[in-house]
């Protein structure tokens, strides 16, 4: 009578998990050891489970870093057309299974933990979920950076690093009752800082109108402090990149008068500059009209796009040392998505540095931002579309609000030129919404500005076309299709069913 | 005609600055070139210079890493009296080099880094300072603890982890202007975060007196997150360590009204508690009194009190399972110097444990107090003085006033009992001054609840029982001594004629 398998001699069996050989199993185990002892500074007398999953976190880790440091090598070489996934929300989740998994490691690493007496499961029950989302436009963002890198796509996730995430629910007495989800209390081995890349971002002043452009100036400067997060492909050696940005205050933040009362509070008062990246705002069904909220959107649209310019800048295209200046080649290097319109700024902020800093016509720039941008929306209710009252967009940015205006007043033109007399079309249609507050409408400047729209499930995408983006739709139709949303299918199926995978590649 | 030495050349012939064998040296560029790759995710086409330090700060930090495990495993099996220097500075400067010549690896870095075309002066050129004291008396504890490291003694520092050191000074137009501190932007490659140490700290609440005893409620907790640093000694494989606490708010802060604003607001908020290790009150002359000093003070002695008892508890004494209750060996166990008055709540704080948690009787626990705890006093000038306002006292540590009271309570009573009828000197040695607001003497404090008082320079010393404090030496001359403050000899020698060690050990 023979002995039935266990769970993990079963899973030694299925090629799905990777390969187990012996070689294999002992390099991760002398790793995971060296991690432990260097890295965490433990011996096996005093690890918790905590620095066990460390310890195989890190381990696994570096089997991302030679294929990401590669991957970027080749972009930068090759020079592909790169995408540039701007999104306020990221939601990632535990990184260590679905980084085995894509690697294949999954099965040497259950025997090397077996082996040394841990149970795999355990410890990736510690691994803290990277909770950057409130549900499904935060889970798209995720899956199409997977889809991404596994369809070997130069892909870029650009977002926010919030220090803290979607709060987590207890309920007490039978009333929910909130949880700051405090993610990175133990420290993320799943980011690498970037402080190198620093870059600074503005907000408040004034502009000057001179003969040769435009001045913004007397702003307020936040750093953006980039922490980079491998993306890697399905077993295709391609590791893509997530770039998310913290807020850091600059090091002359306040510090003007001195005396040791004034001191501390200058230096206390830099919270209020970091605040930026401190939370995400849960809810994605709701706008609030916040200013805290709306920084965080220019935050991420302002370096990230400080991002794009210069990669555009520095790439190779033929000459190896002449920097790019040539931007109508944009388009065709340059794609970048807004997850609805949290990064809608990116339009105005794209047209501000192709006119006043980089100096072009504006019918010019404003071609390249069309061919550059597209617009993906999430939802149809009339709560949660973004409406920012133009006097609190006047104080933060006085700058995007001229181009705004001069955005809508060209648009404004050409609706009036396709169908003349329709003053009530004009209304409707106007990125600027009069009546009591005026507003700016976002999603109106979206559509404006990208090539293309859509919605994320077909019956969401006619109903665009059939009510909220009528007009658009009437005036631009070759703009608007669909992208239906989908999960990651092989996280879900292979984590589903461990043992369906044999001989599945 | 032979050609001079280089500067290169003459260090490699020293013997002081270790030994550059070649298998050492190949050693530590594979190390170095590993950590460049899996640390950094850097290769040398991208690195920069500050990514080059970072790899030989890794790479030299992992040569303590053995030595600092077996070291506190060592203490842990002998259980020797432990030292705990409790200090609000520790004057660290850098660690690169420092680490290198204890460890007697520097001529054998010197030869890798110049094999791979690397400047080594300018590599430590990129290390931050850990600037964290304003002076003298962070640079003597920051000494105390090379000291004790280097004589093998079971020493610990203790204190704040400081986001914002001392602040950079910048003359702009011939005026002083101050720059935020911000070490840590690029990472501390010397700390290790240990947040599966983090103590409660509590503030504020009020006292209940219970027939078995009093208790302290209704108190708002903030977490400290202990951040450890390796203190090597002197080529003995000796490593001690430094434990800084930093402040964290607790996950459910401030979390109670639900709405997306008020849960924000709460988010932000947790600043207020993190606050309190924001960064290093400059100026250790001069008292300022405000409450967020005094919460640095009691924040950093009840952290370090947790884990001084905690340890005790814990350590072998003859058997190998029971936890020690046995509070009378505190005193041949452990060590507290309080480093100025800064860390005085330290004395009220260990009464409060013995007596309210451990529930040792008044006398028994002030003798194992007086025996454990010693003073060391930095100044004579009265504006330098720490004298808390009875009232700020009152509102943030209730349960701590009730025991400085009976601490006074008795100490004049023995006054009393040795000088009847001297009404003015009671007056005058009194811990809490009269007249005006009432205060608490520090000072007072420290020398009643101290074994041990010492000025750091003998003219110094003998000015404290002449003058300052005149009285308690009458009372009880037995306290007073002497401890001259000195520089690190070794670091200062050494570093400043690196030919002159030869065949030093």
């Amino acid at each position: 009578m023979s002995k039935p398998l266990s769970d993990h001699d079963r899973k030694k069996q299925i090629s799905v998990r990777g390969l187990a050989g012996v070689e294999n199993v002992a390099d991760l185990k002398q790793n995971f050891n060296r991690h432990l002892h260097f890295t965490l500074v433990k011996d096996r007398n005093v690890a918790t489970r905590r620095d066990y999953y460390f310890a195989l976190a890190h381990t696994v880790r570096d089997h991302l870093m030679g294929r990401w440091i590669r991957t970027q090598q080749h972009y930068y070489e090759k020079d592909p057309k790169r995408v540039y996934y701007i999104s306020l929300e990221f939601y990632m989740g535990r990184a260590l299974q679905n980084t085995m998994v894509n690697l294949a490691l999954e099965n040497a690493c259950d025997e090397a933990m077996y082996q040394m007496g841990l149970d795999m499961e355990e410890l990736e029950d510690m691994e803290e979920d990277a909770g950057l989302g409130n549900g499904g436009l935060g889970r798209l963002a995720a899956c199409f950076l997977d889809s991404m890198a596994s369809l070997g796509l130069a892909g870029y996730g650009y977002g926010i690093r919030y220090e803290f995430g979607i709060f987590n629910q207890k309920i007490v007495n039978g009333w929910q009752v909130e949880e700051a989800d405090d993610w990175l209390r133990f420290g993320n081995p799943w980011e690498k800082a970037r402080p190198e890349y620093m870059r600074p971002v503005h907000f408040y002043g004034k502009t000057e109108h001179h003969p040769d452009g435009v001045k913004w100036v007397d702003t307020q400067v936040v750093l953006a402090l980039p922490y980079d997060t491998p993306i890697p492909g399905y077993r295709n050696n391609i590791v893509n990149t997530m770039r998310l940005w913290s807020a850091k205050a600059p090091c002359e933040f306040n510090l003007k008068d001195f005396n040791v009362g004034g001191y501390i509070q200058a230096v206390l008062d830099r919270n209020l500059a970091e605040n930026i990246s401190r939370v995400l705002y849960p809810n994605d069904n709701f706008f609030e009209g916040k200013e805290l909220r709306l920084k965080q959107e220019y935050f991420v649209v302002s370096a990230t796009l400080q991002d794009i310019i210069r990669r555009f800048k520095v790439s190779k295209f033929g000459s190896r040392e002449i920097a790019r200046t040539d931007f109508s080649k944009l388009p065709e290097k340059v794609a970048i998505q807004l997850n609805d319109t949290h990064p809608a700024m990116a339009i105005p902020e794209l047209m501000r540095v192709l006119v006043d800093e980089e100096k072009l016509g504006w019918e010019t720039a404003w071609d390249i931002c069309v061919r550059t941008c597209a617009y993906t929306n999430h939802t149809v209710l009339p709560e949660a579309l973004e409406r920012w009252p133009v006097d609190l967009f006047a104080h933060l940015l006085p700058r995007h609000l001229e181009i705004v205006y001069e955005i809508n007043r060209r648009h404004l033109e050409r609706v009036a030129a396709k169908f003349p007399g329709d003053q009530d079309r004009l209304r409707r249609m106007s990125l600027i919404e009069e009546g009591g507050q005026k507003r700016i409408n976002m999603a109106h400047l979206c559509i404006v500005g990208s090539h293309a729209v859509n919605g994320v499930a077909q019956i969401h995408s006619d109903i665009l076309k059939a009510t909220v983006f009528k007009d658009f739709y009437e005036m631009e139709p070759h703009k608007f299709q669909n992208k239906t949303n989908g999960i990651t299918p092989r996280r879900w199926l292979v984590m589903c069913n461990p043992w369906a995978g044999r001989g599945h590649r």
